[in-house]
């Protein structure tokens, strides 16, 4: 008998937690206010990257966003954070003189002399300039860290080495090529620098063979001379194969004048709606707010900021009030630095928190969720999967959660994140093109429903 | 010891067909030639309305592919098919003339007497013009049949229908949306026609609010005068219902120049690999090579027709023989009559089609595949989830095959689809919008591996 009472509770509480999130997908679907903030925040703030003033922007409009949900309270947290600049557009050659006897084999009878081929570059982020007088030398074409290592230092020294390791097109989801190739970008300067180069160029991340380089971070050692580093379009990255192919006597330069300020303050927004019964139990949801600045970051991650506080407002509209506190966080400082990730664990991962959860793989249709927990904590996560199956989001795996939130992780906290369908992510990834025209409106508003509808259950009966 | 062995072979025969699939989706991601293939149909062919030029171009350009791939051989299957043509490019207009005491309340101190608003429209396929000196009148606008009834005869005679019937965005696949709404195409003209009403406009079928009016396939009955329709753009739509509210003089006029020719010859194109060991036994894989004649066709159906080309040159690349007789089929006139669908069904349904597969609901990222077929064959079906779990495509439903392998299915053969992510269709589909630029380049060779790799599993094992 108590078995059956036990299950007919099970039964109803399920129907109850049902119709909620079908009520979540309805507000979400008919009033969604996402994708509107979104545009504004691409269209009338733009590029965020940290230290910019942007960034600072940013800061104010998702403050004053969370306010206008009208649920819980808003506060600023201090973040101390690094400044990189770019500084002026980059500019990057090849040019060659023909020996007279190629001439007329590689060019017919148009006996060229010279020619000076351009390339697209985009400084890495928190690389040296190049001074205004650029790189120049010869280019050593490697297309992995062993054969760099192979060639040794003798073929290396005094060059700049070019690392022209494509993303494989084997992968099924494009994150685990992008984990497979991004090392090549994190740590080229380092590998090459090693063995004397001058500088390194290295193949951008991602499948799109088109002219727009992408940047992302990279970094140094101290031990190393800090060498310039820059992503070439992957267009530019097989021409300049080809062209290392046929000529023997040419000199590729770069100029990138980016520079490294002192550290500025700046802040995590953070939202929070205190818990009813669980006041002590904290549910994290973020995103981060800063964003590389040669576009609008706007599935990178202007997409998760806008479905957090969506899932805020959601609350708001639907008049729900969690049992366990929510808090609502923004960020700072994600790409180049994780300050904001630090500075939050920092001050408030003593706290209680049962659950943290990231959006940061673009705000494309959702797939599922992935976790990074205890067994016994997975199996109740992966249990929720059966709600998200009308919803067509019921990918469930322990994929991880995301890099803001990975400092908390460290702490021991259970951490999820939203997995959208990733096909189209490295199209746009840290490049000119991560710009609200390709976002699709349904797919950011499905994204923000999942993620209201997960932190829903997970308030209502914590984990 | 029987029961070890049988278990041992399965787990062999998933091996080997684990080990196939892996290598058709390779295949397609490494030198996939369908995504080249779609840019020559959309950009050097475009249009293909039934009976139009391109049309013919496609059915040559296909064919050419298919004897390209090396593999069986190709002929094409005569279909008459009807001849619709949209005629010069239509113009919609609503002309008010504000009475005196209005002028100030409505527009300020602008002292307008009149004022012409231009609207974007199209013609649906497949209606009758309007002359030259187009159809002029008052505007009834309703959301509903239940409502244009309940008018009735006297509020609409001799009146212009606008039937303002969103599409629901509560709906998470956008074909149920689609299916709710579409019947207002499909039958504006009947039940605004039987009232009295000299035409029909209708509300674009999608959710996106842009001013691309979509056009798409609406019916007349002989007992009922055959009024002119055309479809309005969303924001034309919600801008014509906000002055209908605010005027009460105006004009409404449109004009199309659409006629329907006599009936012409055109052809299915149709490709076959002889099985090896149940040649009698035949597996149909299929798009539509006609499209609407507005945009490229991208993903409505150039998509499903190179990603079907495609399973013959993974098959042939692989050097894959099939135990069945597989058959590719190129229907023509999917989007005003069904013609090559009913033609292909009245000359070869009574084959033993084992199994007919279309792909027509665009070239996003694929999410699985519906069937339609009795309950143990579907048992069957499912079960295949299993190997497309690591390729993230393993929903399967039941929501049925495709409009042009309907006549097979009322002969009895078991039928399924391509089921691709829903979200994006409609933001193009039947539009301007529906071009190249639109198709992602993974997402279109996911989908080809995925068809390619299920016709695999029944060339095998059968149904």
């Amino acid at each position: 008998m108590a078995a059956v009472i036990c299950f007919a509770l099970q039964v109803q509480a399920q129907d109850k937690d049902s119709v909620m999130i079908r009520k979540i997908y309805d507000e979400a679907l008919l009033h969604g206010e996402c994708y509107g903030n979104l545009r504004y925040l691409c269209k009338n703030i733009g590029p965020r990257l940290t230290g910019s003033a942007g960034a600072e922007k940013a800061v104010a409009y998702t403050r004053s966003l969370m306010e206008k949900t009208g649920i819980g309270k808003t506060f600023l947290q201090p973040v101390k954070v690094p400044h990189w600049e770019r500084g002026t557009p980059e500019s990057c050659f090849m040019t060659y003189t023909f020996p007279e006897e190629e001439k007329a084999a590689t060019y017919g009878n148009k006996m060229l002399r010279m020619r000076k081929s351009q390339f697209r570059i985009t400084a890495l982020g928190m690389s040296v300039g190049t001074g205004e007088q650029g790189v120049s030398g010869q280019v050593v074409e490697v297309k992995s860290f062993e054969q760099l290592d192979s060639l040794g230092a003798a073929a290396v020294r005094g060059k700049i080495v070019f690392f022209n390791h494509p993303f494989k097109p084997t992968f099924i989801n494009t994150f685990d090529a992008y984990g497979e190739a991004a090392r090549y970008r994190g740590n080229a300067a380092i590998r090459a620098g090693k063995l004397g180069a001058t500088a390194a160029v290295v193949r951008s991340m991602t499948f799109a063979l088109d002219d727009n380089p992408h940047t992302g971070a990279m970094r140094y050692v101290d031990t190393i001379p800090k060498i310039p580093a820059c992503a070439i379009s992957t267009v530019g990255a097989d021409s300049l194969s080809k062209m290392l192919k046929m000529v023997a006597n040419y000199n590729f330069s770069f100029t990138q004048t980016c520079t490294q300020g002192e550290d500025v303050m700046s802040s995590n927004v953070i939202g929070e709606i205190k818990g009813t019964t669980h006041p002590e139990e904290v549910i994290l949801v973020g995103g981060h707010l800063d964003s590389w600045d040669l576009a609008e970051g706007a599935h990178d991650d202007g997409a998760g900021c806008m479905q957090t506080i969506e899932v805020m407002r959601l609350f708001s509209a639907l008049g729900y009030k969690p049992q366990r506190t929510l808090r609502f966080v923004m960020f700072m400082n994600e790409e180049n630095g994780l300050k904001g990730g630090e500075a939050y664990a920092a001050t408030y991962g003593k706290e209680k928190h049962v659950l943290a959860i990231e959006t940061d793989a673009g705000g494309f249709v959702p797939r599922g969720f992935s976790s990074d927990m205890e067994d016994s904590k997975h199996r109740q996560f992966e249990s929720y999967a059966r709600y998200f199956k009308p919803y067509l989001t019921d990918n469930f795996d322990r994929s991880g959660g995301g890099a803001d939130i990975s400092p908390l992780k460290k702490l021991g906290v259970p951490v999820a994140g939203l997995i959208p369908d990733s096909q189209r992510y490295f199209d746009c990834h840290h490049s000119a093109l991560d710009t609200f025209e390709h976002v699709n409106r349904r797919e950011l508003e499905l994204g923000a429903a999942a993620l209201a509808s997960l932190i829903y259950l997970f308030s209502e009966h914590g984990l």
